[in-house]
């Protein structure tokens, strides 16, 4: 791989705003899902399972991976700031996992408690290996972080189980939902284990040939089984599953050095990230199916935006970013954190959207829980969102650089200290940056080795320009470098028109504002006309910094046909009342 | 109320483009049914039932309604035209269904067969009143079509049996699919049996206050079950359900005299027709919960557009047109019988449509077989649009005319024959006309009375102008008329464009082609340019008859951006190749 992720620790996020996000998450986030998962029921089912009960099982049949995920949030922030609570929720949790186990290794409450124990009965809809994947993630994450290997060994029994039940000649199957292959990945980058590998790519392979359909309701690509991976060029179905999906086959054409199926991924990528991808980075057009639309479909609003979906994409496009080392996964990383991850949690931590839509209509009408339309809600009867969010905000600081032999190179900009072991020594420097409010970012050396290396910095796809001093110099990031070295990169985040694609049908004709990574819509609460009826037209965008709004944004003003229409950033839209809300407004020529 | 249907004969289509596509119904479509009803086991069902057999119900819970809508077709098919093979259809098949009656009067194959005679065990799902109501619908049918009673027998004990079971104080439920409120009236019309309104009243009425729900998959309104029928001012949910309870609020409303539940429903009709209806007629924005959108919700690739949902728009406003007399409901039922319920069947009869989209992009996939990106198809898992399509064509020459106590009112324009004895004596005349190719209607009055009376000839809303002579003069429609005197009414069928209410976001900046009734498409195979990637621009629309192509068109060429473009009849779409085609295309200004 041209690039290597940070190892654990080695980037921490200092202040600003993805720390602020952080601290919400774990103050509030975090604790309240604790008493979720007891309230719903979820940690009854391990507790039950493993008291050996039957029957009674409480949620969803995928519903151990909420507890799984939200153990691996626990971890992240238990390796960086201990506290007795996280200890005992981490302890306890895991015993509890532990103890559901069975005794060959396999662990599913559900199968446990509403099958009689009767497993891979249903591969479609099943989640059972869905549900491993989590577990084996969980795992992977409590020990890299912690150095608790409590949840890994309960996870290896489990994998080696699947590594003699699943492949050639045994039980030749694949999950309805994909995960299991990046979370074994995973597990044989942690324990070295070949199996894991091995059976990862089975499942790789194996998909593709038309196993799996729920005949009336979904056909062989909801669940990505329509075309064999390395034959994809557009990616179909269920997004999420669709993008777990990539992402484990990423790792697997990683590990196995197979640059056909890179090949074909990064192809699918782009088709993604050039049709099938919103402005806010979102992605899964449809709610019919949770799914991808063709190229170019992209309604605002009737979008589907899973916030899980838009995490996945994130996973994904961090596994190409390393294999590849091209900054354009970066920029869909920033763009879809700042614009589709977050917007998926309240401002104050307790609640979440699952679905991200860009506009919600003057007469809108939710008749379902995951509509935005009804405001953020505190839980969800699937509730994968929520955890997923947690796991992605306390695991952050990991996305804010890369490394390479020759040196390391920011992909977010964000307060934080970074400390690098090169070949040639080690490497630490300090970031101070008001980003995504102001644009100037400075890179204060702190450690360095004798020999040159290179300060990689993501010039985002956004900034149409930039300005860039060493010491208050012009010159190039490789080189000898000192300690005190001061790098100051300025980016343009000044709020600019974006204009759509004319494929795209539902907004032509229509402007949307950005600012700097962020962006904007229009709440009806902001506007004295009818969103729906008003239009922008040309003129110059007023900003306000606005520190006593939405916990502290920069407004821009846009001059409307009736009059000036306010544009807050997106992710904070829906956290004073819930109401009319876009992200594309019409514009007059 | 205002305008009365026309008794069963009175009203005969006699030539042009109905009776080809009804002899297309009659020739292959229902024969053709009668196979695969067979081959699915539909038949199957009620012989087994009928043999006290349990286990081994084949097709959808709903699929006795096959049966019964078919039946419908073959009754009024047999009243016009008698055949040996239609009247042993009829015989045998209502035979069985008789067969199939338990002792009580209930009737049910797939509760018989798979669910042990259960009955009312979920009454959100499991359609046993929906079924029951195609049956009432049949028996109708049969009876004023042929005069044979066995279904009605059937029809009216079950209905007893529903009566007895259903109501304040004795079961108190709705079934999740309406249908049985506008089949209990019916059977009421028919018999006189005044608890079979009641009993229709009360389901309308018990509606919307959230009995029916399932949890994590559809709230109340895809049931219609989230506000009172009459508090309801915008339909909601799926369109079918929606649609088939309104027409049944409807009729109940009409023989209760209930003013202000048809108000109410006459205001939510026009929130339909004004922003809920597709160019086409076709109704169902949403694939997920096949459901109505928002108002404004319009977009024309992701329309779902069942071909049902047109049909039961069609029940809905004929409804309203003799409630009312007023003609925008008759318009409607003219433009979605043109171009969203037969665009759901072949030219040749034998494949169909069960969703009717309006733009198929040029990298579309289909995933399900109901996609229109597919193609159309020999029959469907859910069954339900084929026979409705059937008993549609079939049973339409009497949506050609209405009367009153002052005369008779042309509500569809084609080749007809018409008889109609008013209070003062038997008026008959003879419609000929060329419709829609041609817009010249002539009336030619064949028997009158010596007083007067008005022929009331509907000026459909998108003639812009009309011309009308009554032997070659102007003059009133109300009149002491003379056998041959002869009407002649011009209307301006010419190829026009059609812009969008600029609040429908997907086709903002687009233009349609209409002709007369009929709405135009493109189709990539007519087009040198990818359909995706031009527009249309200013200039004269040429008109050319082609008697060669589908069956007889006129084709619309319009200039283009990058050369003139061909438009056809969207009914007439997906005839000859299955590929992209729009009814809305992309204008240069």
């Amino acid at each position: 791989m041209p690039l290597r992720p940070l190892p654990p620790g080695s980037s921490e996020l200092t202040g600003g705003f993805w720390s602020d996000r952080r601290r919400v998450n774990r103050e509030t986030t975090i604790p309240a899902a604790a008493e979720r998962l007891e309230e719903v029921g979820t940690l009854t089912n391990f507790r039950r399972a493993a008291a050996g009960e039957t029957g009674g099982f409480a949620g969803k049949l995928f519903a151990d991976t909420d507890v799984y995920k939200w153990l691996e949030a626990v971890a992240w922030e238990q390796a960086r700031e201990p506290s007795d609570e996280l200890a005992t929720w981490q302890t306890d949790a895991s015993a509890l996992v532990a103890a559901a186990q069975e005794p060959d290794g396999y662990l599913n409450t559900h199968t446990r408690l509403a099958l009689d124990g009767t497993r891979y009965g249903d591969l479609e809809k099943g989640h059972e290996l869905y549900c491993a994947g989590h577990l084996f993630q969980a795992a992977v994450a409590q020990v890299r972080a912690t150095g608790d290997r409590t949840l890994l060994d309960v996870a290896c029994r489990f994998a080696d189980e699947l590594c003699k039940t699943f492949g050639p000649g045994r039980l030749e199957g694949i999950d309805g939902h994909p995960l299991i292959e990046m979370a074994l990945v995973e597990l044989y980058r942690e324990t070295g284990t070949a199996s894991y590998l091995e059976l990862a790519s089975y499942f790789v392979e194996a998909r593709g040939h038309g196993m799996l359909t729920v005949p009336g309701h979904h056909g062989p690509a909801y669940f990505q089984d329509h075309l064999p991976v390395r034959s994809v060029r557009t990616i179909a179905g269920h997004a999420v599953r669709a993008l777990y999906l990539a992402a484990g086959a990423t790792d697997v054409a990683v590990e196995t050095g197979d640059h056909e199926l890179l090949d074909a991924l990064q192809a699918t990528w782009s088709t993604m990230a050039e049709s099938q991808t919103y402005l806010t980075g979102g992605v899964g057009s449809r709610w019919y199916g949770e799914a991808f639309g063709d190229p170019f479909e992209l309604p605002p609003d009737t979008a589907y935006c899973e916030t899980c979906a838009a995490i996945a994409s994130v996973q994904w496009s961090w596994r190409l970013l390393l294999a590849t080392g091209e900054s354009k996964y970066a920029d869909l990383i920033e763009r879809t954190l700042y614009n589709a991850v977050i917007p998926g949690v309240s401002l104050a931590g307790d609640r979440f959207f699952y679905v991200n839509t860009l506009k919600v209509r003057h007469n809108a009408f939710a008749d379902d829980q995951r509509s935005a339309v009804g405001g953020r809600q505190p839980w969800f009867g699937t509730a994968c969102c929520p955890p997923n969010v947690m796991r992605t905000l306390s695991s952050l600081d990991q996305l804010v650089a890369t490394s390479d032999d020759d040196g390391v190179q920011l992909q977010l900009y964000a307060p934080a200290s970074i400390a690098v072991d090169l070949p040639t020594g080690r490497v630490a420097f300090e970031v101070a940056t008001e980003y995504p409010w102001h644009g100037t970012v400075r890179v204060r050396i702190t450690a360095t080795p004798d020999e040159p290396w290179t300060l990689g910095l993501r010039i985002p796809a956004w900034a149409d320009s930039h300005r860039l001093t060493i010491n208050g110099l012009e010159g190039p990031l490789r080189r000898v470098w000192a300690v005190g070295d001061e790098v100051v990169l300025e980016l343009p985040v000044a709020a600019r028109r974006t204009r759509p694609d004319e494929r795209i049908d539902s907004v032509r004709g229509c402007v949307a504002i950005e600012r700097g990574p962020l962006v904007y819509c229009f709440e009806q609460q902001d506007a004295d006309v009818v969103l729906d009826e008003t239009a922008a037209v040309a003129g110059e965008l007023v900003e306000r910094e606005r520190a006593d709004l939405l916990g502290g944004v920069t407004t821009v003003e846009v001059p409307g046909r009736d009059g000036p229409l306010t544009a807050i950033p997106y992710y904070a839209w829906a956290n004073r009342t819930v109401g009319p809300m876009t992200v594309w407004i019409r514009e007059d020529a």
